[in-house]
């Protein structure tokens, strides 16, 4: 079946068919063993990708740049403050007198693409970046990606999924805990969100552990259980830190994230509460009692927090690879829906 | 004939032939008709142009690094305050310890062009960023482009006009009125005075409507009157809101700008002062009063107070096609005054 | 001889052996013959270099960044205020939980290199921001190049050379007077260091002139005396601004640079100390004593007190040529450690 992903917002994985998931996944594992191949370095031939960052970035900004430029493009990199934007009371950055609608329809014009980064940080309450992407999207023919919101991540769901698959091939009926730790950064849901949807739907076990009080949105989670029973798999939720690490569990995601009365705390509060929960983290020892498992995180890591170094630079550790995937899959991603390229699954 | 702009600065179009204006707008709308064609798209390959803002922007920075992108150069963002530079009092940003001719001269050899935006809000008193653009043309062989500064914007009047004709034909002897409007914004002179200057000069019969002691600067509506009494059309300025809008009328640009003591007075006591006379505003009872009029706006729009919304997401506003120009008329610029292409007319 | 220096980090010039510097001298010459050349305009397609800049720069960013565009490749300019990163106590960024081991893999894997800047007003205490450098060297595989840090500035002293030879041929047993100069900016070592260290290195006789206490660190004076000791050249240090001056000098590098207290004292005293010694300035008496010597400088210039207008702007002075060549020196580091080209000396 051939894939066709022209002009798609790429908003959240569960938005994407799996077959669509799967194109992507393809073509992005083709992209990084050909990375600098005439197959693919021309397909955005001087056309200009936009990167609005509401929030600063390491990897987003240096990935999705570079993927513009390995496809023959060129990636913008551009801050709301630099443009002539005002704020509101908790930092987000809105268009002064102009509408998101005047300033979509000219940028649709100008680009191939867009990617929007707006975290939580510069929100007033959850949703609101999620729903800055969606009315860009309104306004605009060309494909808007999201480069993470406060809800989620899907480019980094796609490249937890390629590095979990290349590691360990198919992973249906494979098992994944994901685990909250302790921290002083009180984490947003995205990455977190973004992996438990996309695991979850590509067939696989999903195991979430976190301390009672750090629920997820009651709306993300109905959605992975119904993933699960799509595909007839298990999902399980405990409340220590020690039972998810059991002999099915072939991958661990250690992660903090804030909860859910954080628009409310605050940052300061949330991090007192979180930090002394310092048994919540993944250790060796735990580690040690699953089949294998490979350590996985989207970095930064807070090491000594979220992890051990043991853990986090031992051998059962892809974060690095991971990481590289954000490339690939940002690549595939520019590529179908910004190129039209088509791929055969 | 053929035109040749090699190495010409591009400072306000008062400054250069009509040829050369038509010369530009030809190319322009050419390069619009075949976007990424081969014809175009190697002029600027591997060559730098850079870009100096000392004020912020968001048309401006994505057209112009876009038209570097699709002429298969690369441009610059840079922002003053990432170079060692100094601040005065109020704002301008001059280099610290090292002269304009130490520094242009050094980025003469690095790169084929350079674009400088330096607005009202950066400089102490009316021209002196006009000045800083004329230092830095006196010592750099490369094209200078005005990326707007407080007198003149000339990317913005070509634009306007490529879009008045894509709309409307030949321009000469159709009448364009040009009006105050309140807003919070307090806005530069430059896209007015150059959209004055260069409908005048392709034959446009120019109205000027503002409150009273809203005049514009004395030496640029001579140069406009001058325009019309060369072409043999009609300059006309009204003092209310209302009788402007007249059965000749073909465009309507109705725009916000400060008054003459706004260097003294200061933005707040501006905006104070423009903000009360909310009858200054663009709507469709008024624009039903024209030739069908188009709504032309150099954008970002202050709508509610600019103009109505009816009017500016009617079938009537040609403003987002004139944005989408901006990239148009800056790849036509950066072709012949930097790449040397040369056109026939 | 075929000079082969791919995958080396290009630190200070000093560790780097006489052929290879030669080496990257002629291919600079070459890139400057033909500079858009097919040659070398494909050496880093679709790749991608990183700029750190901890300090913000005219020259070295652009001149970078023109480099990667001139080879085919791009280059993204990165602030660590525009990362998630955390300040020291006196404005040193660094990876707030992550560690620069996590960061610097996953840097690895995106690009093709990499430059960092990071100054001493970047730093607690002097040397800090060349550990930086070598940290990030030790966990990547693909070049470091130092854009000027706390103590070297190699792409400066290359292109010092560079302008030296094109003007003066061979430069072996010419004599270059390194003279301090009064001024209100306490300017770094690096580039002073830089040119010592080479061109005692290329066989040079030195003059160092220096007001008592304005001793430069004992680590690197060693090292330029026994450059000179293993050349037979000679080596000599003046205390007073005038008798550098003499007949055999063939270069005059006059530059202000703070003294070994800089750290403990601060900014202002230093410049308060160093502006009272008027006395040391290059100025065109002093010049007429020497063997028609030419004029060399970083830039940017201190005019009226690193060196009159007279001599900054008369016929001898190289600095523009010099700092051009910054373009062409950084393109042939990155096209011998990055893409691989080698070179016959």
């Amino acid at each position: 079946m051939q894939i066709d992903m022209i002009k798609k917002d790429v908003l959240c994985t569960q938005e994407l068919s799996v077959d669509e998931i799967n194109a992507l996944l393809k073509l992005a594992k083709a992209m990084k063993a050909e990375r600098y191949s005439p197959k693919y370095n021309q397909l955005l031939k001087d056309k200009t990708f936009l990167m609005f960052f509401f929030n600063p970035s390491l990897r987003t900004r240096i990935s999705f740049e570079a993927a513009a430029t390995e496809l023959g493009g060129h990636a913008q990199f551009l801050e709301p403050k630099t443009m002539r934007l005002k704020k509101t009371s908790k930092g987000v950055e809105v268009q002064a007198g102009e509408t998101i609608e005047d300033a979509a329809k000219v940028l649709d014009r100008y680009a191939c693409g867009m990617g929007i980064r707006i975290l939580e940080t510069s929100v007033e309450s959850y949703g609101d970046g999620n729903a800055l992407l969606r009315e860009y999207a309104k306004w605009m023919k060309v494909p808007i990606v999201n480069m993470a919101d406060d809800k989620y991540h899907p480019c980094q769901g796609l490249s937890d999924m390629m590095g979990m698959q290349e590691h360990r091939g198919d992973l249906k009926g494979k098992t994944v805990l994901m685990t909250w730790a302790h921290g002083a950064l009180a984490r947003s849901y995205c990455s977190v969100h973004e992996n438990l949807l996309i695991s979850s739907r590509l067939g696989m076990n999903v195991k979430l552990a976190y301390p009672k009080g750090y629920d997820l949105p009651e709306e993300e989670i109905a959605k992975v259980k119904a993933n699960c029973k799509a595909n007839g798999t298990k999902f399980e939720i405990v409340n220590d830190p020690e039972s998810g690490y059991t002999e099915d569990v072939e991958f661990v995601y250690s992660r903090n994230w804030f909860g859910p009365d954080f628009y409310e705390i605050g940052k300061e509060a949330e991090i007192a509460r979180a930090s002394k929960m310092t048994e919540w983290i993944c250790n060796q020892e735990r580690m040690d009692r699953t089949n294998n498992a490979l350590f996985v995180h989207p970095m930064p890591v807070d090491r000594g927090k979220e992890v051990t170094d043991e853990v986090a630079s031992g051998p059962n550790s892809i974060i690095t690879d991971i990481a590289e995937n954000r490339l690939h899959t940002q690549k595939a991603i520019m590529a179908m829906t910004m190129a039209g390229l088509k791929v055969d699954i």
